[in-house]
């Protein structure tokens, strides 16, 4: 069974693993994105101790979130065993909005209530668990996209406010202005996308005590292409290490080496195939030793540690 | 009218839009940049409400600073209906100092308290509404140079102290030494360079609540060098929303792109002509819509939002 | 003599010249490294003023430290007239550790109190005056490492705790967790290679008032290399420079524009040549005028500063 952690101290308690929608309706077989298919998958999720759905206005070109209600809907019950985290702030031309002629982001109080309260609608929930601003929108002062967290706080509308995507200045200015601190940083890092060490965001993180969540995990495929030269390497790498961690695969490693980061980063699973979930649970059973960790870092830079 | 604007909360009030001197001297009509000339255009300025003054010790190679002093010599009332701007730092080989071998900075206390004095003296005033450092000194300590401010601001020789092109690091170091704190950090900021946004510079001021000052909002005239290929695409996209603003020019466009962004910047009129000033206080008006200041983001990168 | 330097409010005094033992042992002819050498180098240095002693647990392939255990053991009387830096944290495959596959740091706490316990007994001495991190371990949570220094500081093995190539948010984190400030960040910082200047760490030391060290002030050789542009251009400078200086050598002029910088940096003497030792004492007394050090920058960046 994977772990839960709470992810700042003022914040909610989360699956180690948490289970992204990012992709859930791009099918071609409409079955498999049903209502009943996905509530199916989330309990599966659940049932292996992924209980936290990550998802966000935008996702399905604003799909998702409704088919993630229609889902919720088949079985009133089992909302109350998982946690909800969303986004909001991005704004792209779509069917609903065929006036937007640029895609954009907005994250003003006003903007920030109306699409929360429209995510509320659209998965008829109550509350959610863990409301994020997508992107940094330079457009909006930190007082204003305060002010509207603040709001859905005190409102219980959203149970705790965090950011994606922010540098270490946008996140301490906007957490400059929160009644309550925000609760998380959702980051890329990668073994193909380190920035996180370097760049103060994952240092940032640790100092507030809280925990980060890690997107694209298996960077953006880039991980699963062997005519990448850092990939390539990396296969290399998996192919050795394999036999030592019960037959561990590349993505799994890769899981593994974001889970040992002392931040402890919670990774967002991006795929709609049960038996990839399962064994990215398997993953977070690896405990890789260090200096695998560091071999792993070796193959993905090409060299070694300075 | 353009608006007013208090730059911190322990600084001087502004108007939105400042006159910059630095190029005021360069003109081949002495007739344009004799004192009644500068006189009256400092003047009209004023009667449009850009009542702020941004000068510098070096502008002109030294000359400037007098030259306005020999304008407001010509009416010691108007004194009292400006707020004057002025920098110390850059020595860089001159005139007056034929010993020079390279251009350097100097923000010493000694050298700051003689500059400024020297920049009271020439310009023939009693007080400097705000002093900047002009640019970090990497040879100097934070506490000599806060020394030198201080002392001028107990002196009262400058009502408030301020710095420019200080990075994030550099302007909390600094500020961590004065008696009050600096009320701005004068930044390049444009179209075509958007650093502020990324670099914390722009966050810190706003987390700090300061305003900072753009300065070549322009860009250095590269906005207006159609061969350049991001020139060239916010052309376009200016010719796209002239009519929607008023036969809007690009030129006034970009300031009312830098005067949308949250932290409030003020940005610097460098023209000599009273007409293209004018136009920028026209531009002040400007409300461009989020979708529009985004499609000048996306003109400018040449790519969409993230 | 050359100067004293408490490096921070609650750190140790150390000569403003630092003697660095990194290539101690990289001798072909052994009678140079023989204990007795090594004393007697050791002793040479401390009577002309340059007490404090870095060294590592890595350094010649983790043979350097009993080396200077060896050399203190022929007179105990020694020990008490020195400062002794070490730092942990790098493990590379070795003689003594044929397992190991990759290099790769560790700062776990079990492992800097294993280290710091083996680097007393090597060195034969009872307390380390400084015990630095050698790198940041990315795998390592700053609790943990700190844990460790935190141990070592209240049990007397160390009297202070710093770090070596941190940036300022690793540095940030780790100061946090620590129950007396880090004392140190030792950088890399020579006239090619001003990144501290400019990201940062500098600054940082500076704040906090404490004193970086600099590692490499003759940027690894590269300084000396004519074929290298920005060192040719340094070359030209420093003969240009010479007389003026007593006949100062470019290495000679490169530590002492690395000691003019405000944050008081203490760089590391790298040569096992107690002439160039002898050299870079008389260097303590260069004063730079402040033209030559922009003129150095100049020299070294190719251009006028900004």
């Amino acid at each position: 069974m994977i772990t839960r952690h709470k992810i700042a101290p003022n914040g909610p308690e989360f699956s180690r693993l948490v289970y992204g929608t990012w992709r859930i309706l791009d099918e071609t077989d409409p079955a498999r994105c049903s209502p009943q298919a996905l509530l199916s998958r989330f309990k599966a999720c659940a049932d292996m101790g992924v209980t936290t759905l990550d998802t966000a206005e935008i996702y399905g070109v604003y799909k998702v979130e409704e088919a993630i209600g229609s889902a919720l809907k088949l079985d009133p019950s089992f909302r109350s065993k998982i946690e909800i985290v969303t986004k909001c702030g991005i704004y792209i031309p779509c069917e609903f909005h065929p006036e937007r002629k640029v895609g954009h982001y907005n994250v003003t109080a006003a903007r920030i209530i109306k699409s929360t309260e429209k995510s509320l609608r659209l998965m008829g929930i109550d509350t959610i668990d863990l409301l994020l601003v997508h992107r940094p929108d330079w457009l909006t002062s930190a007082d204003e996209t305060a002010e509207g967290l603040n709001k859905l706080l005190k409102e219980g509308k959203i149970r705790s406010a965090g950011v994606s995507n922010y540098n270490v200045h946008q996140f301490d200015l906007l957490n400059s202005r929160m009644d309550q601190p925000l609760v998380t940083n959702q980051i890329e890092f990668s073994l193909l996308h380190m920035d996180p060490i370097y760049d103060g965001t994952a240092d940032q993180c640790q100092r507030l005590r809280i925990l980060p969540m890690a997107w694209s995990p298996l960077a953006k495929g880039l991980l699963m292409d062997k005519t990448d030269p850092a990939a390539a390497r990396l296969h290399a790498k998996a192919a050795e290490l394999s036999a030592k961690y019960n037959g561990a695969t590349l993505d799994q490693l890769a899981y593994a080496w974001i889970m040992a980061h002392p931040s402890c980063p919670l990774p967002i699973i991006g795929t709609n195939k049960l038996e990839r979930i399962k064994a990215v649970v398997d993953a977070a059973e690896i405990k890789l030793d260090r200096e695998d960790w560091y071999g792993l870092w070796v193959a993905a830079k090409g060299h070694g540690v300075p």
